[in-house]
């Protein structure tokens, strides 16, 4: 079977792009001696899963219970949930937990480390917590000097086992030099590591530092003090990750596969299949040096066409314009051929399909993997 | 069962909304004196298309070749795809038409016309065809007075039918007034009035003139020589609708259920479990007049809270904030509390799930609706 059999849109997987970007990755966190937890959000897929995690199907991090419930049963042991936990959620990880799951969960605030360690108390169960570090102020995390790191921990009791602290330092996305990138990772490692040392400093035992994030996983140039790195987008890469240095175009390994259904002359438009159904409303590099559009366009074969871009979308359709002001070259994209868009963001856009069409640096199709979504 | 039984984040039906504003378009349009062609690209779901279709089962608009085999699966007979037809997609057609969906397709290029009347008499079938034309430049179509709407039309033979023409007047989401919404309305009507008119004088018989997108159809004056009307938003209507003026906040059927899993006294900001990956990337509303970032936050009963804004999104964490630079009010909305979401863009959020949690104006959870993705 040949991707000109496939029924557009659909979702294109490079495997040999893909497993390049694990090598490296892989490469790179062993030459700086520290454990990895690939973050499975980006995929939702056993198939990658497998790839990203080994043969021995080392530990991993999710960002939903589903995810959790999925590679557990897949075969996943040692999983982090890594989005604050809600307590009436605490029922599905006590379950999990209770397979044979090695599940953690994470937390910010004294309201939910009583509700966990009250939950523990109550089941006669125990969940092991990272506290959740904040080290840019992108989003969740407590301070590393604030009082509330020992409130919080202090506040874990019964079977709420305090096993260490994480953060991600979600402002990578927003740098705009490889040096800036450097400075993010060197403070999301000081930061998680300086939360660790007041933690021991108050007694406790912290044998958990965990942060992450592809970009500063990419760039960071020592992880003294940390004990594990997640980042889940390096699997496929992505434009935003390419804007920002972190890759080459070349390395990303999704893509959207679209058929030209129109021509419109007056504008310079192609118009395409794939529309924002398929590759997301993501617009991740509006902000960056190069906004390119919903993507960046390919032929089938994924070799970038020079100057094409896909400049808009509608629900189920895409339109390709000239980036470059040049004539567009109609003859050689009519009506019914294919072309193949490399999107802004692999979370968002790989989020829109329910299997990825597998090929191996050509056409042809060598396997179809099924990936999930929900909560 | 509540909707503090369902984990979150989750997308929220209210039918008592939903069934006023498909009783309110459906009696407008009654009173405009035209058919009626709901699209369905918005619910993908037979519970909800049911209700938008009427005991009858009346004729229905699709966005997918998966929607027109899922609601034909489910009962409906008469299905226009209103996506330029790709050649490779005829052989689902075919199928379809020969179990007995009557399935339209349209298109607005003359080698796609060429490749309809191709496939119908290499099979010895036909397919009913419409034209479809540009009143507004928005995408797809042809002008009403271009030389390509003849040259289309006649490159339609054998059993490519030739039924009429349709346009959908995108640029309607842009308009700021009434005013300039009632003008869109009248040249998507007159475009495409005037297209059938030069076509029947060339010989055509064109028994369809149709039209339609939710602002167009709530604010047209006249439709005269309109056969039939198409909108889909109009079930659930959203934020962008209600920046147009074409529905109040009120009206909003659907909202994404978020858990408060954090608080940041820093910033201001609650943290939820509901992000992007809930409320999807649309930002719809960002060009409007009132920006409402992520959505609107309401509580748990679907009251808007004054005052508040979903102002970020992660791909698992909503971020909200005060708009209105009052102080945040921690103290009602405790780590583990309930809000809910009213979305930019009602087909963008409704595609990140797989199913409707339905209420009927509070918080008892009435049925639960499945919804289909996919192509």
């Amino acid at each position: 079977m040949q991707l000109t059999d496939i029924p557009t849109p659909a979702l294109v997987l490079d495997e040999l792009r893909m497993q390049r970007n694990i090598d490296r990755m892989q490469t790179r966190l062993t030459h700086l001696g520290v454990a990895f937890r690939p973050h499975l959000k980006t995929a939702k897929s056993m198939a990658v899963a497998r790839r990203m995690l080994g043969p021995d199907v080392g530990p991993a991090t999710v960002s939903t219970l589903r995810e959790a419930e999925a590679f557990f049963l897949a075969g996943v042991r040692d999983i982090l949930y890594a989005v604050g936990i809600a307590p009436r959620k605490l029922e599905r990880v006590a379950a999990l937990r209770a397979s044979g799951c090695r599940l953690t969960v994470i937390l910010d605030h004294v309201d939910t480390a009583r509700a966990v360690s009250a939950f523990c108390a109550t089941r006669g169960v125990s969940i092991p917590v990272l506290l959740e570090i904040d080290t840019d102020g992108h989003r969740s995390g407590i301070s590393p000097e604030s009082s509330t790191l020992l409130d919080v921990a202090a506040a874990l009791t019964d079977g709420a086992e305090l096993r260490g602290v994480m953060t991600h330092a979600g402002s990578s996305y927003a740098c705009r030099s490889a040096s800036e990138l450097v400075a993010c990772a060197e403070r999301e490692r000081a930061g998680t590591v300086r939360a660790a040392e007041r933690l021991r400093d108050a007694g406790h035992a912290v044998p958990v530092v965990s942060v992450g994030s592809t970009p500063t996983a990419s760039l960071a140039e020592r992880l003294e003090g940390v004990t594990e790195v997640r980042a889940g987008v390096y699997v496929f890469q992505d434009l935003v990750m390419a804007g920002l240095g972190v890759c080459a175009i070349d390395d990303i390994a999704i893509s959207v596969l679209a058929t030209v259904i129109g021509h419109r002359a007056d504008t310079g438009w192609l118009i395409t299949d794939a529309g924002w159904m398929a590759l997301s409303r993501d617009r991740g590099t509006a902000s960056q040096a190069s906004d390119q559009g919903y993507g960046v366009v390919c032929d089938v074969e994924g070799r970038v066409i020079d100057g094409l871009q896909m400049s808009g979308a509608n629900q189920e359709h895409g339109i390709i314009s000239r980036a470059d002001g040049e004539p567009m070259a109609w003859a050689q994209h009519p009506v019914g051929s294919q072309l193949r868009i490399l999107p802004n963001h692999a979370c968002a856009t790989a989020a829109q399909h329910g299997e990825y069409v597998v090929v191996r640096g050509s056409q042809d199709v060598t396997a179809r993997w099924e990936r999930f979504n929900g909560w």
